[in-house]
């Protein structure tokens, strides 16, 4: 078996100088979140299916009882608007293990994605402050200077260091092994707790790229899971209150 | 050496539309006790034996001082009767210790089977409540709507989200790359409560998949084991109260 | 580079119906001290040097201020006595860090080892008994039933389900392995605490072996490193009795 | 992808035998402050970026918003002083994470450095000592007994058994791999205290070094280095000290 297996579940599209968008678990979800909603609302048509020897050795178990092998799998979308540019969009279960099943995995999306005519990278992402946001930023890193500057005009922030270990994982390799093809790449970060899933954040990075992209989407969804999350959020935080007023009083007790 | 080594202890049998059981080490013993069973009781015949790099470096040493090199083995049962399938059985030692190990022995072990003609796959595994459980239910997960379907008829239970976390190891990878050629795939797990092994919750899958294949045998074994096993438990809750009483008193000795 | 760099250091031998005999790092470093000291009492000739990706990036600083490369190596002695069999010795730095890496090795100096005529394996090793013992015994075990007959007579010990874990490591692997290639194998395995280097098991354990191969050595510089680590294992007993007398102490003036 | 990935990112240099110089991450990150400063103050050329599944899947991020795949590098100097070497010098983000990343990197670069008419390896590194140093001493193992009698002349210490485990990582690696290639190769290692980077250690390296190179650089840059970690180390000293006075006042208290 080897390393990486590529299923091609839909006939090769044939695409128009098609952007690529990845979107893997990581801090709070947000590139996961971000890639999903995405697809849902672009209606993108899944092509290929990527199984790897570096995922856990795992399936999943469908509402309906079936099973599915875990993945990352591709979708595309093709645009009617003139001048726009089609899509390709990575999601998955996970991400590699191991540093190495990260660069083969990363490796062959490349290939595949560069045959179907790819020149430029957006990989989303989340960046973890552990600590409550208000409104989450979107942070920015870029293959380029002259991206730097272009992404400046669309309230991306660049800061000196931050974040200070860089970026790992999947939305880091595809742009840094993408760059010495020589395709551009951007990476998106949306500033999040990192608790919990934060589709708020993934709202804020969609935003960004659509604008970029000129895609016209609803974000319902994703504000209805960020509700969700804030509920959740909420009753977890009562919990802890409680708990903590439960061991001050026993400290009373002890005390007293 | 190869990753995977197949060693053919027998020559390869000739068979009719085999379905393929796979039972090995996991939460509970459940599959390996199950597999090894049926082995004794239909005195299956070993035909392969599969070494592999991601087993521990580790022999074994028999009762006669004799060793044996950890592995996992196929064997195969002909049928008699008219309309019933002949069987491959695999079991083992060990489980692949790595994710990779896992892929590569799963691929290889269905590269043996497929060319024997399997078209259809039972893995049998346990599944951990972490609490008592008086009768264990079987749980099962299928590779399609019309196999559920068929299975609920055989009192398999079908609950949405479980469980959560999927089917880890062999048991889920066998039928998920199954899956992936156009094998049908069965999973079958039984309720256990995970301390201990259990033949137990063997019995019960034993008896869900011998139903399902026509196939006569005795539980006698498996109920005499889990009789054995019921009273090393009674007596790990008898130790395990003594102790409790000991920590009480001294409580009481330290606070007084 | 391969996973596995075997460099001949001095011509190929030709040997007369070889033994080959394994003493590597491990439990009490019985397996290794016995080997060393088996190479130093034959004057055996060092032919192989055995680099491996899989044991850790180090060179050791020799006491002249030169390097070596961490490696295992192979020795050989040739007899002069008629009717008495060749040795091949391994013994070495480490063993492989992972499961991948000792089958690798093992079966890449089996290849090296039966190329040079052997059929017939001792490897030798420690088993922790984790407590004090008078009298180190070797315990055994056998790739067949008729070799463990033969080895009672010798006063190797067999006992059932001793060791419990079976012989983990290249004292397992290399007679498991050796025993699917239709090669004879034994370990031997010396009764030690297991807290420090163990001379005297490994003393124990050559003069089973030397015993049945006929060969005449000295022991007397094992017996100087056994009293050696006695005097140390004394020193750290007395610390260890200082220290415990001096919490007891406290435990008193806490309690006063 | 390959295991390891060299990229030539100038023309391949004519050089005339030069020396191979490796200053890479480690303890007090020694040889890689020693490294960045002779490539800094000879103002050495890049020719090779080297990129490998065995570093994390990581990039970092620049000042300017731009991104860089963590790689190790290569730099040529091309002397003009006529009996002068030339100098290829290796440092980078990482070493590799795994025993077989890291052979299999020192392999390559061997290859690489081997191929330009490399006959002699200095590694440079620090040699933790876990306290204050007041003026660190340069510790030294090479490849022969010749080597290191030449070295003795330049106020590189040997001294038996140290450091006890040796040199782990690629400065081990380079001269134990060079040395089965017939290449001479020294490690030079500065004592540090190990707790922050050192370039005070750094520049006691770089001394040794160029004096035997005969190159004249200027250590300006360092001392301002050593002059910050200087003032860093105190202040954290100075905090250490409060946070106990506030631990030995709650003492007090608390018996009080």
């Amino acid at each position: 078996m080897k390393e990486v297996v590529v299923k091609y579940v839909a006939r090769k599209p044939k695409l128009d100088r098609p952007i690529f968008i990845e979107g893997l678990p990581g801090i709070g979800n947000v590139g996961k979140l971000a890639a999903e909603h995405l697809i849902e609302e672009l209606n993108a048509k899944k092509f290929v299916e990527i199984y790897c020897k570096d995922f856990p050795p795992q399936v999943f178990i469908n509402r309906d009882g079936t099973i599915k092998l875990v993945n990352n799998e591709l979708y595309y979308w093709k645009t009617r608007k003139k001048g726009q540019r089609d899509l390709i969009i990575l999601t998955g279960d996970y991400q590699g293990l191991s540093s190495e099943g990260q660069y083969e995995l990363s490796d062959t999306i490349l290939n595949i994605v560069e045959a179907l005519g790819v020149k430029q990278i957006f990989t989303l992402g989340g960046y973890g402050l552990g600590r409550e946001i208000e409104k989450p930023r979107v942070l920015g890193a870029a293959t380029s200077r002259n991206l730097v500057k272009k992404l400046k005009k669309y309230d991306v922030v660049f800061r000196e260091n931050e974040p200070g270990g860089g970026i790992i994982g999947a939305s880091g390799l595809l742009i840094g092994l993408g760059k010495l093809r020589g395709i551009e790449g951007v990476c998106f970060m949306g500033e999040t707790p990192g608790y919990l899933v934060d589709p708020k954040s993934a709202e804020a990075v969609l935003r960004v790229l659509t604008k970029i992209l000129d895609i016209n989407i609803s974000f319902s969804e994703l504000q209805r899971k960020a509700e969700e999350i804030e509920y959740i959020a909420d009753q977890l935080k009562e919990l802890e209150g409680l708990s903590k007023k439960g061991e001050e009083r026993k400290d009373i007790d002890y005390i007293g």
